[in-house]
Parts: structure tokens; C-alpha cells; sequence
């Protein structure tokens, strides 16, 4: 934890903190955890966006494992980084990793307050920091989810269900915090100066890198890629949920990037918070816009799935740096972040690589570009930003590649044949998505055409 | 924007605001502003409320076109309301026009204590103002998008996507700007005594008036009114996301009406916001209730759209005026509201106006009946009630039909018969709403009974 | 209210209130207040939740109807414990009823500030209470719903719509505000030193009671147990949504926990908040995470609706006492919490007990297991909680058994067997769920074996 405050304390004077005002401390101090808790529970929420966004966009034989996974991950999420994952990304250490202790706690300041013992007050907690320890790790903890969340969707239809579980468990116990302590918990690419205000790369581009690995080990859906050149259409099952998971994720975005401001305890923070949300704004609507603009010349329709992909790119563009005055700049962020979105999943259909929602396109495509906009956008230095893209791109990709490899000789990744053509709906969980309903023979459902 | 200042002081010092209590600026200044942002976030979701209620209450074959409409407005909403509409609102001006400025920036103090310039503090921004500017640029901002959920709404089935997102263009960049000038920017309709505290009139009215006049240019639904003097029956396709929808609006209009209190710097202003959720609750439960006891007699059943919209109905009618302690009035003031959009839809039916998810009946029709029980409940002047409703109304539908008029002759505001047939969601978007499920073919799926 | 405030500042004064710091009254009561604002609007929330879930879960034949329920359900709530219910549960009285007054209101000193009353200052305000009395009614009412939405799961596809509501007009008007007086309300239970911190006896163990005797009375839907023993498979119809609807109520449960603390006008409050929302998690990630585990045991798969309930499960047991410190152990709460939910749901199929959604093993058998553990996670007195548990267990479950016997009288609980073969929205409400999909019929749509 110290590496951290001091860091945050730097940032704060850097800036000029001691100017901002005179908020009380222990005001200050509700304000921050009270910030924490809310955004938080917005970016919890998110975890329901990707279920939905995902669920929706499977084949329905497909679509309960989906939901699965999503639940499963984030209870896994929740547990993992509560049992070693903080520790390792918050905890002291040195510049590359954080401390190996089992749990976490209120410190014995805030522990003595709460438990009401003998001549506990608040001032000793004050001394020491400015938020409620349990909200701050409540708050880092949503964040991990999100990174999980981004993986099931592109490997879904064909990954193991205890293979994506297994995967799960050392992201968000190992990997995400190893990534976060180099970056938010102060370590050696904060030292450097990198920028990542909110996650563009550490959350968005980790998710995608690993997602990426993962399409190496489990290949694409059979008959995703035909022989011709050609590519099978597969879309959405469920448009009305699509829909409804992209709202969600934009609204706990405000939490996720709004609460990244760390901090409410200051008229300073109050007005950040509000510059943040509207360039989070501005940058989702100009890449939903962008998105359907382009969509035309690119996929032959006005497409839908890409204007709801191109709002994701547009938010996670800007995730890297959502926190500037000159809001039009959050337009062209965000309008490119759609744009590379629309045309990524193209590119990837070009390099056969299956991404069953497009999450690498939206998460490590845009995230890139996020970053590395910060230099214009808050005058990051290009070569530092692009110096974490590569160190993060590259250590989340091998290990990630590593990893899958282990599971997959350990558990086999990918589904079999049969399993494929049943669904794995049937054949992992016993349970269709929707029992009720009379399908389409998978024959007959698709035109021929290319998508 | 000083217009708007001066006549928002006069309120507050009009009801006593220097006894309020003692609250330091800078706290109060935070408290404003997270009020903004939280409530605003929780108006923001309104949006996918109207999606999942439009796109479940459509035919199966036009969900995926409401769905695009709906991230599609929200997008274009954002950016007309970002780069024209807010100062046109709140800009400096006359009584009937703010100013046409581009974009919206931060004050000076304000970006200079957030850009940490030399010596900046933040005293001189709380001397000018009680939140930061962009917090309630963004809580004004999801309100725009309101106003145009609410017309895809009416026009569904059978609105081209161009001609939809063409009116959605102008209505949130000018006609609903003009008419926030005039109420909450501090215009004329403001100085007269208008009463309209979080929009009854404002924004579901403005929408419902849009709404209309659209239907006069584009027409019914083909078959919805028979020679025969019938009406042909089009329930929902999809309850479940129905009733989704309107809990998602039910909890966003929390935000929507809790919010416009506009503040929550001192304890004035949170017993304020305490009464108007309970308000806005009481009514929305008395709108539902009354519309399931009157839907038997009304459509020969117990009718589950009739008290979803019911709801709807009470909300959008305590909306003018939430803000008073004898609650008991919300109950009356929200049952005529939900009976009100129930006979509304007869009433429509009967006029063979063609609203497919009944909006005009709750936004319009509860609309106007909520502007003129401010009268009883807030001590609102009826007549300048009337004349707001009159001056808005007639605005409104003049500029929209205009408006339409000139799309039509543009775009062609209507699609094919074709297409009608065939359903936008293939023939304008090529993807359809739920690919793989067997649809029962039209002619066989209705009872010819009359809805 | 007198005996509720007494109670409530001997809790405060026993944990030694006056050390936790000096924030300002008016910003005190600021905080408490917005408190309950926001983390209330999350709690109604969850009544979407509840419908999602159980929407999903139903036949789709049955799938409006029980929309129909919960919209209903939610305005009846709001209306009866607005017009007496807040009073027979805070109202001056005994310990064992409160007041039969109608209506509630803020108090004197709150409407003359509110309504600018010549001299009124916040000041009278401050001196009598910590927050604004409509703001704590808000967040207490949209418990009541909680309480009646678990019964409508549980007895759906057989009750009668207008039997529900009959009973849940009692229930929210009469027998919740009743326990609610003898716990919450500074009654005998509270007296004896009963812990329940946010009702998982009180709220979800009544709801579970009141269930159960419904059961009794309408009995299991036809052909559920077998006369071979063997019990028919009735998977949900729509696994995405429930999915849906659970995600909802673990984002809705923050509130109904986190909100729970009644304040966060202090820095210890602001600590016990992050506390409870970090336990709270916890739980229902463990509690999921083994529903996972011993699934494919306990059902020989591995099953979602397991998962998804093991959630619910983890949250019901740790809501008696999620404020501890020792976080980890929440996961042992939580995890027997979500086992007992699964081996519940096996127990009742046993005792040829229908309950459509798993809501009495989820909140009653969890419940009870969360007030128990109470005992070594909080120090509660294990004696007394027994006694809480079987007072408020007995009394519900005879008055629930009285009025459902009445009701059954009166109305006819159960619907006739042909409303259950047609369902009960073509034959109750007029309006089918999904009307244009094609549905497989029932009698081809299950393997014959055991769930």
C-alpha cells in the first residue's frame, strides 16, 4: 500500500493539492469511500452488460453457458483477488510486484473505530487515508471481473467450460494484479510516467490480449472460415439483449471511469468527475455514430452490431484518458476507437481469427488507440504509452498463451465436435437456453452471404 | 447562462434559501455535483428502459430497427446537445433564444484549478457557481435523449431509420433546446410563472407533440384500422422486456424528477429530494393500479400493457410538480394520470391514430393533465399552465410537422409496402431481432378480435 | 418513531457515537439522507430482479401473468405501506404493534423549511433527527416489495392474479409492518437483543414462511410429482433473463445491505459501508461458487439455476450480519448459505413441495442458516436468534396460512385446470408472453427424467 499512497500522494501535490480547498477530512473522507461504493457497484453492474451483450449474441444452443461463465467468472473474480489478487497489485513489494498475503483488511485504525473499541476515533484513520480501505479494494475488484468479462465473449462457442474457469482463476489472482501493480499500484510503468487513466490498456487491451491467446489454442468455430475464403455469418440470436448489455456497459462506464477519479473529497474532484462523464459520453456517442456511418461501405448494411460495438470502442478509447477540458478532442477519440472497431473485426475475419462479439476489436484495438491518443489528448509521452501497450501487450499475450497451453493439455480448451454441434448448452449444463422455442435448423438459418 | 443563474437564485431566495442552514461552499459545491452525475446516470438508463419497451412491444420483425433507433438517438442526442443545443438552452440571449455557439466548455476558474495552473483555487469558481458546469451539462444532456426515445416509440413499424434519426437531429439540437429556453433556461414561459419542475410538459409533452405530428405524416401501420371501423390487435412481442422497460424507467425517474431538485448542498435540498422520490413513487403506483382496475372494463381484461403503461402514465403526470409534503395528493394526481393514458389508447384507437407502444397516451395526454394539476398540488396559476401547454404544444407540433413534412420530402419518411412486409429489421438493417426462432406466420397469429 | 429513535441512538451511544467524529449536522444529515435515497432506488430495483428471474423461469405460457404480479405486486407495496403500513411497524405504540394512523408525512419542522415558512431554519430540523423522514420511508418501503416478490416465485403457474394481490395487500398493509414493528421498529424482539442488520429473517425469511403456506394451499402445479416418486423436469424457459434478473439483485443488494447501516454522515459509517459491501460480495461469490461445485452431485450436472440460486443463497445468509471485520468469514456464510439453497431445492421436490424458483430454499433455509450465523460472526446470542427465528417463522406462516385459507375461500386460490393447461396469460390476462414465437408442445418438450 505505500508504494501506492505515495505515488497518489504525488500525483495530488503535482497538481497542486494543497489549493483545492478545505474540505474537513472526515467529510472528505465519506465522500471518497461513499464515490467508491456507488461507481463501484455501476461497475459491477457492467458484468451484467457482458452477459447480456454476449448471451445475446450466441447461437442459442450456446447462450446458457454463456451466462455460466459470466456468473461464474465474477464470484471467481470476487473470491481470487480478495484471497491473493490485491495483495499482489496494492500490496508493498518492490516496483514489479506487489506482497503474497492471504486476504485483506480495514486497517487496525478503521478496525478499532468499527469494532467501537475503548477511545477509537476517527482521527487516527484520517492521519493515514482518505478513503475506507474495504471500499477501495471493492472498487478495484469490479475492475477484475471486466477483464474476464472480455475474454468469455470472444471465445465463446467453443471453450471448455472448466477450461475458461481454470483460465479465470490465475487471471484475476495472477496476471491482472501483476499488470496492475506496474501501473495503478505504482509500480515500474507509473514510475515511467505511463498514462492509463482508467484502464484502456491494463483493463481493456489485458482482456484482449488474453482473449487473443486464446483464439490461438481453441481455433475458430468449425466452419466459421470456409475453404473459399469465405466467412460464415453468425449473428446475434438475441438483438433486443445485445442492445440492452451495450446500455448497460455504457452506464457502469460512468462509474468506471467517474469513480477512477479516485477521490470526491474536493470541489477539485467533484469538477474532474463531471469533465470525466462528459467526455465519456461524447466519445461513446461519437463512436456509435461513426459506426453506423461506416458500416455501410464496410459490411454492405447499416449494421447494428457494429453501431453497439463502435459505442464500446468509443468508451474504451477514452478509458485511458477521459480527464481533459477541451471536450471536442473526446469526439475524434472516441469516433476513431468506433471506427477501429468496426474495421478490426474485419481485419480479423481477414486473419481468420474467430471473436464470436468483436471484444477484441472493441477492447484491444480501440485500447490501443486509447493510449496512445493520451498523448494528445493529456500530453502523455507517445513512446512511454507505447512502451506499456508493448510491456503489457507482450507479458499478458505470453503468459496468457502459456497458460492456455497448460489448460488445454490439462483439461483439453476446446470443446469436442459433438459437444459443438449439440451445444453446449445441452452437452456441458443439461439446460437450454430456451427450451420452448422451436429453432431453425442450422441449415436453413443463414443466406449464404459473406458478414 | 446568467439568465439562467439570475432567475435560479430569485427561486431559491424567493423560499428562504439563507436559512437553510450553513453548509461550507465547497462541500455544498460537491454535493451538487455528484447529485448531477448520479441522477443524470440513472436518467441516462431511461434509455435503455424505452428500448426494451419499444423493442419488446413491437413485432419480432421490427425489434432489431428499434433497438439501432435507440442507441442510435441517445449517440446523436449527445453530440446535437453537446456541439448546438445546451447553449441554445442556457446560453446568454433573450427570453425566447439563448445563443448559437458551438461546444460547451468548463468555466475559466474552473479549468484552470482542474488544468492546476499556477495559483488556482477553488474560491473563485464557488463565487460564481454552486456545481461544475459539465455536471449539469450532463444531467440536462439525458434528458434530450427522453424527449426522442419517446417519438421511436409512437412511430415504430413503420418510420425509415434515416427520416427517424433526420427529425431526432434537429428536435435535440433546436426545437427542444427552444423550448428549454423558454422554462428552464429562464425565458419568457419562466417569467410568466410558468411551473413545470422536471418536465411533464418540457420533455414528455415536447415528445408526445413530436410524436403526433409524425403520425399525421407517415400514417397507421398497414391493416391496423379496418374498413370496418375494427382495429387489428398488436400486442407485444416480447412481455418479459416489456416490463423490463418500465422498471428501468420507474428507477430512472428517481434521477429524472430526485435530480431536478438541481441541488443537494444543504439539508433543504435533501428533505427535498426525499419527498419528491416519494411523490413520484406514490403516483406511479397509483397509475398502475388504477389502470389494471380499469382495463377490464375498457379492453375486456385484465390488461398487462394497459398497467405497465399505467404506470408510466402516473409517472410522467407527478412530473411537473413532485415537489409537495401532503403526498396524499400523488395518489389522485398519478391515478388520473394512469387512467388517462389507458382511455388515451381507446381514445387514439378511436381516432385511428396509430401509436404503437402507447407514448402519446402516457407522455403526451398524462402530460398535459400533470402540468395543470400543478395547480392544485403546487399552487401553480392555471391559466399560465394552460398557456405553457398551449405555447409549447403548438410550438411543437408546427415545427414537427414541418419538420416531418420536409423529411418526407427529402428521405421519404415512411418506408415501403415492401418493406413494411417484409420487416425493417431485414429489409433496412439485414438482421433480424431473434434469427433462429420460428415465427408464426402473421395471418395465422391474431385472434381477429378488436385490442 | 419515538421508540425507533430510542433504540437507535442506544446502538449509536453503545458503539460509542460521539468518538466517531464531528461532521456538521446539516451535512450529516445530508449524507443520510442521500444514502437512503440512492441505495433505495437500487433496492426497488431489485423488484425487476425478482420479475426477470422469475419471468424466466416460468413456462413461457405462464410468463405475463407473473410480470403482471410483480408491477403489481410493487404498486400495491408502495400504496399499503404508505397508507398504514409505516405505521404499524414505526409508529408510537407497544412493543408489539405501532400506530393505525393513515398516511406519514415529514415532520413539522421539515415541511416548514420545506414549504419556506416565515423564520423556518433547518436547525428544529437537526435537533430531532438525522435524516429526512421521507428519505427513510422511501428505503423501508422498497423492503415491503422484497418481501412479496419471493412469493410470487414461488407460487407461480397455479395462483390465481387476483388471490396474489389479495394477499399481498395483508401482507405489505399488515404482517410485514408487524415484524417490522417487533425487530426494526424497536420492538420486543429488538429489546431481547434479536440481530438481523438488514432482514434475513425479517424480510426474507417472511417472504419464505408466507411462500410455504401458499404452497399448502394451492398445492404443486399438475403433474410436478409423479405418483412413481419421479419429479417432472420444469427448466426455465428464458435462462438469459434469469440470468438477468439475478445479476440485478446481486447489484440491488449492495442497497438493501450497504443502505442498512441508516447513515453516512460519519467516517465510521462511511467504513462500515465498504465493510458491508465487501462481505455482501463475498457471500454471493461463494455462495455461487459452490452451487457450481456440488451441482453435478446434488443434480448430476453442472447447473446454472444452481449457480444462480447458490448466488441468492450467499446473499440471504450473509444479510443477517454483514458487518464484521473478518471478512473471511463471509465466504464460510456464504457458501453454506448457497449449499443449503441447493440441497434445499432437492429437500422440497422430497417433501413434494412446488416452488417454481427455488425462493423458499433461497430465502427462507438460507435465511434461517444467516440469522443463526450471526451467532460467531457478530456475537449475536445464539438462544435469541432461535427465537427471533421461530417467532417470526411462526407467526408468518399461521397468518399466511389463515389468509391464503381465507383467500382460498373467498376467491378460489388456485386457477381451475384448464387455465393451467391453456396458461395463465391466454386464459388470465389475455396476452401471451411471446405470442409470434412458435412453442414446442409440452408433452414433446422434456426428457422424461428426474431433476
Amino acid at each position: 500500500m505505500k508504494r501506492f499512497k505515495v505515488s497518489f500522494a504525488c500525483i495530488l501535490l503535482a497538481s497542486g493539492f494543497t489549493t483545492y480547498g478545505a474540505v474537513d477530512g472526515e467529510i472528505a473522507f465519506t465522500f471518497n469511500t461513499f464515490a467508491f461504493l456507488l461507481w463501484g457497484a455501476l461497475v459491477m453492474w457492467m458484468c451484467a452488460g457482458f452477459t447480456m451483450l454476449e448471451a445475446g449474441s450466441v447461437r442459442t444452443k450456446n447462450a446458457s453457458v454463456i451466462c455460466m461463465k459470466n456468473i461464474g467468472l465474477y464470484s471467481i473474480a470476487g473470491l481470487m483477488y480478495y484471497i491473493i489478487g490485491y495483495n499482489i497489485m496494492y500490496g508493498d513489494g518492490n516496483a514489479w510486484f506487489g506482497a503474497l498475503d492471504l486476504g485483506f483488511h480495514s486497517t487496525a485504525a478503521e478496525s478499532a473505530l468499527f469494532n467501537g473499541d475503548e477511545g477509537a476515533t476517527i482521527d487516527p484513520v484520517l492521519a493515514e487515508q482518505s478513503h475506507s480501505s474495504m471500499s477501495m479494494w471493492f472498487f478495484q475488484m469490479v475492475f477484475v471481473a471486466t477483464t474476464a468479462s472480455i475474454i468469455s465473449g470472444t471465445l465463446a462457442e467453443r471453450i471448455r467450460l472448466i477450461s475458461f474457469f481454470a483460465f479465470v482463476v490465475v487471471l484475476t489472482g495472477l496476471i491482472y494484479p501483476l499488470i496492475g501493480k506496474w501501473t495503478w499500484g505504482g509500480g515500474w510503468l507509473t514510475e515511467l510516467g505511463f498514462v492509463d487513466f482508467a484502464g484502456s490498456t491494463i483493463v481493456h487491451s489485458t482482456g484482449g490480449w488474453a482473449a487473443l491467446a486464446g483464439t490461438l489454442i481453441v481455433g475458430a468455430r468449425s466452419g466459421k472460415f470456409r475453404d473459399d475464403g469465405s466467412v460464415k455469418a453468425t449473428p446475434p440470436s438475441n438483438v433486443p439483449i445485445v442492445t440492452l448489455g451495450v446500455f448497460i456497459l455504457w452506464l457502469g462506464w460512468f462509474g468506471f471511469n467517474g469513480g477512477s477519479q479516485l477521490a470526491l473529497g474536493s470541489g477539485f474532484d467533484a469538477i474532474s468527475m463531471g469533465i470525466i462523464l462528459v467526455n465519456t459520453n461524447l466519445a461513446a456517442a461519437a463512436g456509435c455514430v461513426i459506426a453506423i456511418a461506416i458500416s455501410r461501405p464496410v459490411f454492405g448494411r447499416t449494421d447494428l452490431f457494429a453501431a453497439l460495438n463502435g459505442a464500446i470502442g468509443g468508451l474504451v478509447a477514452i478509458t485511458a484518458a477521459p480527464n481533459f477540458v477541451d471536450h471536442i478532442w473526446a469526439i475524434p477519440v472516441g469516433a476513431i476507437g468506433g471506427a477501429i472497431c468496426v474495421l478490426g473485426m474485419r481485419f480479423l475475419d481477414f486473419l481468420k481469427v474467430d471473436d464470436v462479439v468483436g471484444a477484441i476489436s472493441a477492447h484491444l484495438f480501440a485500447g490501443i488507440w486509447g493510449t496512445l491518443a493520451a498523448t494528445f489528448t493529456v500530453g502523455a509521452n507517445f513512446l512511454i504509452q507505447l512502451i506499456g501497450v508493448a510491456a503489457i501487450g507482450a507479458t499478458v499475450f505470453i503468459a496468457s498463451f502459456g497458460l492456455w497451453s497448460l489448460i488445454n493439455m490439462v483439461f483439453r480448451a476446446r470443446i469436442s465436435e459433438t459437444v459443438e454441434q449439440l451445444g453446449q448448452d445441452v452437452a456441458e449444463l443439461g439446460i437450454e437456453a430456451y427450451p420452448e422455442f422451436v429453432v431453425v435448423p442450422e441449415e436453413e438459418l443463414l443466406p449464404d452471404t459473406e458478414r
